[in-house]
């Protein structure tokens, strides 16, 4: 297969998740949810912050959890232990979560009011990029123990994200690391990249998160 | 797109690749390589542990290192600072390396010798399973940080690989983390696996990384 018609096979596929993307975030929009996208390596701690922040917000507000991965249900086990409703999508052998998954999820849930819906994505730091599941925003993790140069080897991820986290900051005393390097070269690619430097161990940093969390919910409202 | 037409469209890709893959490693047996091709999760560690191998055996065997990333030449030339010859690919928004990537470089150094060719994979623990590289062994890289839950999730690298190295296990004390039920979970999905345990930073496991090494460059004399 030549490089052409590659790229529009790839088109195409992009085209047509694009356009039941379209129809999820209607769909959102209808349950009246501020619908956030996890993104980031394998073991950036995206199930971590998630507890995190259902922990932190489930007592003020209705929340969704839709978690990826190729295998196991092991994530959504551990944020349907917190109570509130979370699904497992598995992939088999896909790299990223489509708009077809989620909207299947969405219309077992079309007659629930979610405030905040919260989408885990399989680990992967490239495909899940060009992939639009009808959210408001994708929200990029970066650990502190990936190398403070992921930003600038990932850039397709970075331009295609509004939040950037940079996660495990307790552990910076252990690994050579400078959440600020990791930052200014986010914003090098993308400028407009709103940041938060926090661990879901600690705590450190959680109370800015969900406070940006609270804002983004009240502008659906 | 339907199901169908995407199935037997990656067959056809992945089975281009493999031809040009099996060249690619008549061409290696006829440079004397052994050659393994370095997998992981972004920030596992693929590039120290490179670091260290070439330190530890630079000067008793030649050695060529690919790296690959989207993005950057940070790799090659961090590598190329310890003396040994590196090239970079860089796959723009490719999220794996393919055989036809590196045949360019074969090619490039077909003249030359080498016992041992080392190539780092793009930082996804998805896509490069399916994309022979004409290696011998797919070396998988899982560090203490990432959870030890991530060879359940990623069965389909676990099965490609050949090795299973544990990564950063001088961060076991300040992470939750069972290197052995890294181990454990990966062999119930690929008892074949060899496995190691070490650290880049404080030099503990190397040695045995080392031996097998050497004992695999042996049989390839």
């Amino acid at each position: 297969m030549n490089r052409l018609k590659k790229v529009s096979l790839e088109k195409k596929v992009v085209t047509q998740n694009d356009r039941i993307a379209s129809s999820n975030r209607k769909a959102f929009a209808k349950m009246g949810s501020f619908v956030i996208n996890m993104v980031s390596s394998p073991g950036s701690g995206k199930t971590s912050l998630i507890e995190q922040t259902v922990t932190h917000l489930q007592d003020e507000v209705e929340i969704l959890v839709i978690t990826g991965d190729l295998m196991t249900d092991n994530d959504a086990r551990r944020i349907q232990r917190l109570g509130v409703d979370a699904f497992q999508i598995t992939t088999g052998d896909a790299c990223h979560l489509d708009a077809r998954m989620v909207s299947k999820v969405i219309k077992e849930r079309s007659n629930e009011r979610y405030d905040l819906v919260i989408i885990e994505n399989v680990g992967n730091l490239v495909c899940p990029a060009s992939f639009d599941l009808g959210e408001h925003a994708k929200v990029l993790l970066v650990s502190v123990t990936e190398g403070d140069d992921k930003p600038l080897k990932y850039p397709p991820m970075v331009n295609a994200s509004k939040v950037l986290v940079v996660s495990k900051i307790d552990l910076i005393p252990f690994v050579e690391s400078d959440p600020e390097m990791i930052i200014d070269s986010a914003h090098r690619i993308n400028p407009d990249l709103v940041t938060f430097k926090l661990s879901s161990k600690t705590g450190e940093g959680i109370d800015q998160w969900i406070g940006w969390l609270r804002s983004e919910m009240e502008k659906k409202k």
